[in-house]
């Protein structure tokens, strides 16, 4: 069989998966397995008549099934115990933004931005504007920037997040601190920029269409302005982690990403919401740490695959543990080959982060992809924008540690930002975040 | 009524248009439009039930209709008669890369990479991976860096395009130069960053998945190494150009952008594709411009509305030019009001890029929307990655020099990338893109 990557005429390259046609792979999330059934031949003739039929040359592959996206869904602000973005079924798009206090910011600033933020996002996850686009006076400039009109809320969650230092001198709110909140410490593996390092508040808006939530950072920028600077912000794509249900998404290394993650409510509420803390105001939330982490590309893409999967402790296509067969097999990290070896590697990637491996605890991990283009050398300059929630910070820095130590990983990886912030919870009704710092 | 820009308390801002619901104003793609009969009631009950049915606190807007993205759709490579991502109807998402040739390139590398990608784009555009994730030997490395397996084709095209220099003395192939094809001149509004200006090649890889296009972008590049090093590159999201029959996309200045692109197969026949040229094996093809345009939004949210609409010559909200009421009305740039002032101001930018002003002339726009994250000054680094395609480069050249000599809204845009490359016609399968330069 002829490969681009080798010969130079026009015939076709090897199929995606030896065992599988083409056609079959390109199917299989759950979502559309669930719709399979209900609508082969409906809805996926009227989309080739809708979608298709203008446009010459264009074909489908007739026993697929649409893969929908539906950009009406939305999710409610008020009167849920959790913030969204947490526990939400993973949206396609995210731009993560933190932000910095301007030099004048008192407190009085602070209340009044997290009741200004609080009302604009409980209206822009109902995909509505954040005020008028066109004024009744032409003499005043638009109220919301207009570029999400008639997108619809596509699933829009803004989940807020308040720094270390919110709990400084500057604001007299010390006394809200919770005992197990402070900076990261220096971590094993730590490749910092201060360019992506930090922040005072952070802003994580994912939604199913990348200028939802776009529109919701730049205009929650905007009502922040004279409060707070934007200090970093990611666009990520292709989020890399999974929701119940839903087919496990790849990461640029080409693994699948989240097959093990948090997926059940008894491990949200043992690993991720904090619950009878020493702040009570606080009760419903949850850590969020944020990590941006370049990935080596290059040099992955030129490590062979059998090396590849030895430092993941998986098999690349199915994703199964290498002691396993399916993706979704319990890893045996006791197992040993004819020669005595382990099967997985104990530094492999999967057994240093499993909860077998560390006492029993999990994250909640929530990433997506990025791109920043090139680097100065001309190397691609992507990765991914990890993001993880739990009810202790410790949960992430103890695993951190141990993979910043040990990973086979990181060769190919660099942490290069890094955040921690506090989720409060979610307020009811007339409320805002964070409003028992005020009380 | 509360408004989260003016007050602290948690009640609703206005909704999106005055005069309609804001459940009305979510809806109204002509897709949606088209599939809304025959499914109401229908895909929007059972999306609730698949994609909601496990994720407390999800709500649907029932009377809305699926957005339909069909991540199965594909379109041919071979035995068109012109590369796709021209006149195809635009994907959600794009990658554009630039590329330079690597000092040692000659002839023979530019031919044999021109064939490999053109064999690869073929098998992308299929949905397939170009060569095998994991292959027989695990001592190999993958073919194919994998995160694309499964997504499917995505309507993924890439467009394959010659820079000037390809013309050079470098190849020997300065005989195949058509006398319209050279480096575009220094233009009125220029700000261009070398580091965002020129490249001997070009890829445009757009699709429904963000992933697919990067993919693709990232697989050739591999390809190409030792051949073509990357040179700039933009991640493109929420495409501003329509197509026939689409809802006119937004960019980020909050207008719509793409009313009156060119639609029609007469348009794309006068105005984009290149017949009888002095270089015959060019015809069927076409030249594209890239522009990547940094728009100053601070500046620009801070603009009343009315300015606003004056700079363009169209109602914000609807589109419509300010002589008429609806989006597609045509502009009546002799029209005065009761002063005797141009209606339409003449430096308004759909008066100076109108083909009634112009000899009649239009070119095809393909563009997204990009953000580079912030500036130096904490500012947003975003704006619109400008690409269009017409049959004489002079066409965009003259449009340009107007613009940017005469248009009201050089004030908030600033040109700071720009290439230009000429696309050949698609290959016959068992051939490749340019095989004609090595007859």
């Amino acid at each position: 069989m002829t490969d681009p990557m080798t010969s130079a005429d026009g015939a076709a390259a090897e199929p995606r998966h030896p065992q599988q046609s083409p056609e079959k792979a390109a199917v299989g999330t759950s979502r559309r397995d669930l719709l399979r059934g209900a609508l082969l031949g409906g809805v996926g003739g009227l989309v080739v008549g809708a979608a298709g039929g203008s446009v010459a040359g264009r074909t489908l592959i007739s026993e697929d099934v649409t893969d929908t996206i539906d950009l009406s869904a939305k999710y409610p602000f008020y009167g849920q115990r959790y913030q969204g973005g947490v526990a939400t079924e993973p949206q396609r798009h995210c731009v993560f933004a933190t932000f910095r206090f301007a030099p004048s910011a008192g407190p009085k600033d602070l209340q009044l931005l997290l009741a200004r933020w609080s009302a604009a996002i409980a209206v822009l996850q109902d995909g509505r504007t954040v005020g008028a686009v066109e004024p009744t006076s032409a003499l005043q400039p638009p109220r919301d920037t207009g570029e999400a009109y008639e997108l619809g809320p596509a699933s829009l969650t803004v989940t807020l997040g308040l720094g270390p230092s919110v709990f400084g001198d500057r604001f007299g709110l010390a006394r809200f601190k919770p005992a197990l909140f402070s900076d990261l410490p220096a971590l094993n593996g730590d490749f910092l920029d201060p360019k992506y390092t930090g922040g005072d508040l952070s802003l994580q808006a994912c939604a199913d269409d990348p200028q939802v939530s776009y529109h919701a950072f730049r205009n929650l920028s905007r009502i922040g302005r004279g409060v707070v600077i934007p200090y970093w912000t990611v666009l990520g794509f292709g989020r890399a982690s999974a929701g119940p249900g839903q087919q496990t998404p790849r990461m640029l290394l080409g693994f699948k990403d989240g097959t093990r993650n948090i997926k059940t409510d008894d491990e949200l509420n043992r690993f991720v919401w904090i619950d009878r803390s020493d702040q009570p105001w606080l009760d419903g939330g949850t850590y969020q740490v944020v990590r941006k982490i370049r990935m080596l590309l290059e040099t992955w893409d030129a490590d062979r695959v059998g090396d590849q999967q030895q430092i993941f402790g998986r098999d690349k296509l199915e994703g199964a543990p290498l002691t396993g067969t399916k993706e979704f097999d319990t890893p045996d990290f006791a197992a040993r080959d004819a020669e005595g070896e382990f099967v997985i590697k104990p530094l492999a990637h999967i057994a240093l982060v499993a909860p077998e491996n560390n006492g029993g605890i999990m994250i909640k991990r929530r990433s997506y992809s990025y791109t920043d283009g090139l680097a100065a050398d001309g190397s691609l300059d992507a990765g991914l924008l990890f993001v993880s929630y739990q009810n202790d910070p410790q949960l992430f820095i103890r695993m951190q540690n141990r993979l910043g130590a040990n990973d086979l990983l990181n060769e190919y990886i660099r942490h290069i930002g890094s955040g921690i912030f506090v989720v409060p919870p979610a307020p009811e009704e007339g409320h805002y975040i964070g409003e028992a710092l005020f009380a």
